[in-house]
């Protein structure tokens, strides 16, 4: 029973359910048979979509009534300068820095998925520029990947018992937490108290594992235990002060996944032959645009364009889309730094909150996005675990650095319209 | 010369930069050697990055330095159930309101294209019980693409003179945006003033098009008349006013792109047969998640996944990929309506502040992507204009309105962690 | 019956209630009466709390259960220097300025009532360096006061309904709205949509008057017009979009009562001599501090302390104290200006998003802050009306300029801690 | 030389400067004369600001270039009926909670000072509903007084090896911390790294004193230690990431100074009798206004006026009227609860994240204040120390839940604009 124009005529006579496919055939058959049908019901031709170039099954994980794929076209950037070895531009006072060295280091080509027209060429130039100056610097500061749910309690009374709890108890809920995965670890809970809700935002360090479906399971294990010896009853296992996907302060000022801060000190002679600006007219964009715009504008992100770049690094390398959301918690910071000599130079930096990025699992193993991982040698866990996603984390960062100068450097320089003109968005 | 093994080792050599491979060859065989070129250095093979299914010089438009395609596993929901000709549980009490339809009607296979395993079938889920409950209402509610330039004066003298130039001379700025536009309208310019910096609101009907690009040269050369007529001198044509690709309240509060709602009133026994829950029981979830939760998050989306389905749909329709950081200003409602039979409905509704959608221009001509839209109905321009956009808007609105109402009525039956494990994530 | 020994007897028996001793006797005898019994509840002795200097009725409208008055010290800041005419340090270039004035013009005195030690020390440092430099400019950008009612519907059709109502039948409203005040002008009326929930943000022009009661009613009157011609039903007269007492970024991007900027030019010897601090020193202070450490703060207030200098001003002249949250809303910016001889003067200037000022009703009346604005020259309405509100907005956003001046010279002096010490704080 | 006549002539000849009079005559004369001076530059007569019920030389920490006092009328609300020993409505079902009681308990006069007419009439309409119900639960959930310096390093290298050697070096800097103060007790230190900005969040114990100051002090000898010992160079003792009198996310979602709630449970019949309203009705404008009007405002508060009575209830105890900025970061959240006999109650709540109070220091010595904090039994240190700060904290979130409970009442009766008119305000 694997004729794809059969299997079709099913569905469409109300026989088979659309999502019921893949019981009847293998998955390649049961995505085209689909095709067929839908095909049919809206009178179009599905041609681009069937020809996928991986195996059905190999998504199966990943998506449900699959009927081929999206493709998005990519490019690669790059190289991607980065000192992991704790020498650099920036550094040059702390000799001691190069004994706690980044994980990433060295060129790297950085593969972008995107539909941007000009996006990796101003990303290129801002590569360029880093790369000539010495390269960027990448330090992720802080890891963990949080999940809170919401409890209710029938007070404050309860609320102030259930915390007292928590917090006397946090090796007993630690080992709940853990029983359920070989690699996370917990590394906090913090509780809050409104009313009559409690949330308690568990994090964990989930290694090279974006890692929330293992925060979401470790946390399972540990509400229980909490409900087993509190007033507390569980209402939803997210109480969205996790915060997933949504713009959140708790995110920006606190972080999840990765908080990674990359930058670079540029010399203003660089500036001017490659970006045709100056530092200064760079740092009062930036402060113009990024710091007060942004500030005008209630925002929790103070940059120009990050989430274009980590955008496209997320979707070319298997990370989920939707938690660009939180990628663009992202502060760019941009400082004339006069020299000895009377010249200037530019400090560029930027600080992404809340990069949530893994190395397996997720969109990871599907073809092309491997392949995009193999491009940056970080395919799989790392040695020690978390490093790779460390790396990658610490690489994006460098990407969406260089967008940010490069962007900045053309709105400095006026070119913003006529370069979209040019290159004919 | 269109060997791409040659072209590849003239890049190796330094003779050709990595850019100018479309200089020397066709797309496709610029793409190759590039691959080859990638292939060596990283010690990589590029199978399926290479097998994508359009043509190279298709893709121009969309990105440089491209070496393939990133492929993400799309499959199908739906029927989506569009009330569009206002007749609807919802609206029983307004017979006027058939006038002023919605843009989307009947039923609609909705493309999602995502890594996420779990997402489709959650939303179709929520779907099927919308489709049982007699469909969704969705509407557009505002509609304005935005680019906000920042202008540097002397001081705050000057900007109220700007700022009062600017506000007498509305006609003559719409006149010099639109000369750049055969579409776009000017709908609005709304200043701020911080200090010595002026920021002008421009916002413009794009139609079908997502319209930042149009905004964007539009504004540019209203900008020229102000520099022209004031004090003011433009500093970045973008001010992070507009706000582009950043979490921010000004999108919340005032919205861009399209302000969008979709809503459905779910009889209390559809709720118990299919997702084994109640009215009251996802009304206390999304309170204390979606409202209080996100509260005390500081967040500016009260939701529980929109972002998950607007991501999907976004990638799958050629949308801009770092614009789901807007969509994710989404507020859900869930309440309980009790019937004069005592018997309880369950009101859930979502509302996307930020929406920004097209169905021309983008990434919209890819042949996926073109192939999405087609299922949809949608693609190219509408009749009238804008209708396609709006309509794309209204139907991406019900589908994120199935996604919380899956997803929160999982959570009200405590299914969220034991549904990710089945599925394997 | 005018023994307020008896009556605290009463009182203290249950014969009578504490908040009806006014129905027996003078207002000040029954204050008297009502401490008497406070002290016998509570084994005090009110003496300071009695001693207020003026008739207890007139209080009655701004308090009930009056047992006496707090009593905050008083001082004065100043001369305040404000350049009203338009010509200034800040706009040289801009002749055509002169025409359009602020509100304040020339040198005031500013009552500050405050108990934190040092604030006033602090502002007058400021001020006169403010002076020496040549006198701040200040202007109000943007004027209303607003209220912003919530309706239910059935849904988001019967909300598009409504919305395109209010849209088409403004004169209407404003004319209802109108009806209810002899001085207030309803000038916006901007719709907002949730799922089955309607805010309409009415803003007004209430001239010399903080003006939120006068918005209340004018909206009561015009609620009940939509509710008799659309199908909305009026849930409550404050949806919290207005957003009143609330931190709300819908005030600090649009706005609420004044937006008003103060701003000036400092040389930077008199930021040595008098500041001991450089423009340099200054604008990195402000960058670090007030731009990127609220930003990571997700802070919707850039500044260092306006409130406090705002709340000490709004004491002494009556306003409404709990407004200093929407006060709070303020930018600070301070850049260093080059000038041609290679010195380096300081751009400073403070933007007030959403200053709630009067110089009529509220607490304006009373004793001890009527002769505060009359030391302003501002006590009462303004010719034209709205000026002497606009004046006193003015002149305290260069007092909160002094202060932020001074602290940022302080901080960047490395000054804070000893100067508190010193202080005796 | 202490006659005040002639010291204002000296001034007014610019023989003495105006900040200088306490250097000539004891502290009232000082005021004295300052008062004759302005009287004089502003042709007023400043006689009821020269009426202050305290010696001037008690204000001398309080305040500089004193000219008497601002008197707003203050009156009592009460009693505020307050369950300290943790058996409560809200509670029955934990009788462990009675181990750990509130610090406040039993009946209290909370006194407010305020020109708001109808406020105390509106919590004291609220106090007697709570009272009937059986009083209100309170409970301090979270306490730390902030201080967040900003330190500048190289580049993101240094800064990963100064909060590293922060991290490690917690004992030291706890030492130099505590050193500066005999009560405080420095819990914690959080980092955040932007660029080549770091922040560390100090937070302390400051018992029963706000402790702002004693932070700062802390902070600042803490701060030698982080420049001795790393790269890091003080760039200002206020990085803005504390926040003081700021709205600001981190205080918020993190608390500042006491994160307290405070709940009640109201029967049905009592909200018809008293509000003529009922518990859905509250619930509804609670959810529609607090909770989704606030989320659409991009607002920190989800509240109707909390920072009314906090404000009022600051003032009269000699709190810092600012940091009502902070007060305003406060959740409302009202439920209807069904009982088992079919009538429904309603579970009232406030939660304030961050209210900074204390009953030593700052302006609590004044007299009107000292006195108004001997009505609540809350003068001075508590035993143990901090039990009277945190009492503070409770009475004054059960002053605020009453205040909420009586608004909401009144605008789900529609009366809102109506009580404004009859109390003539």
């Amino acid at each position: 029973m694997t004729d794809p124009e059969e299997l079709a005529e099913r569905v469409r006579e109300g026989d088979l359910r659309i999502h019921e496919l893949e019981d009847h055939a293998d998955y390649d058959t049961a995505a085209r048979a689909r095709r067929l049908f839908i095909e049919r019901e809206t009178g179009t031709e599905l041609e681009a979509i069937g020809e996928y170039a991986f195996p059905a099954e190999q998504a199966d994980p990943n998506i449900e009534n699959m009927i081929g794929a999206a493709q998005v076209p990519m490019g690669v950037v790059g190289p991607v300068p980065v000192n992991g070895e704790g020498t650099s531009p920036t550094s040059q006072n702390s000799p001691s820095s190069a004994n706690d060295g980044g994980a990433a280091d060295g060129e790297h080509y950085l593969p972008l998925a995107t539909t941007e027209g000009a996006l990796l060429a101003s990303v290129n130039r801002g590569l360029s520029v880093i790369g000539a100056a010495g390269g960027a610097d990448a330090r992720v500061t802080k890891n963990g990947m949080t999940r809170a749910p919401v409890f209710r309690v029938g007070g404050v009374v309860e609320a102030a018992e259930t915390v007292e709890w928590v917090e006397a108890n946090f090796e007993a809920l630690r080992e709940a937490a853990e029983s359920t995965t070989s690699h996370g670890e917990l590394l906090d809970i913090e509780p809050y108290v409104v009313g009559d809700s409690v949330y308690l935002r568990f994090a964990y360090d989930t290694k090279d594992a974006m890692g929330m479906n293992m925060a979401t399971i470790a946390t399972g294990e540990a509400c229980e235990l909490v409900e087993a010896e509190t007033p507390a009853s569980l209402v939803a296992l997210s109480g969205n002060l996790c915060s997933d996907k949504k713009p959140a302060a708790v995110n920006a000022v606190e972080g999840r996944g990765r908080s990674v801060t990359a930058d670079a000190v540029i010399p203003g002679d660089l500036l001017e032959e490659r970006l045709h600006t100056t530092a200064d007219a760079i740092a009062e964009a930036n402060t113009r645009k990024n710091l007060i715009g942004s500030a005008k504008a209630g925002s929790l992100g103070f940059n120009a364009h990050a989430a274009n770049v980590v955008g496209a690094a997320f979707l070319a390398t298997g990370q989920d889309e939707a938690q660009v959301v939180e990628a663009a918690n992202t502060i760019t910071t941009m400082d004339a730094r006069e020299r000895e000599d009377g010249s200037t130079d530019l400090y560029a930096s930027v600080s992404l909150a809340s990069l949530e990025v893994g190395t397996v699992g997720g969109g990871t193993t599907l073809s092309t996005q491997s392949e995009a991982l193999e491009i940056l040698g970080l395919r799989g866990g790392g040695d020690p675990p978390g490093s790779n996603a460390d790396a990658l984390a610490e690489i994006i960062a460098v990407g969406a650095l260089a967008g940010e100068l490069s962007l900045l450097g053309a709105l400095s320089s006026r070119h913003l319209a006529s370069a979209h003109e040019d290159l004919g968005r």
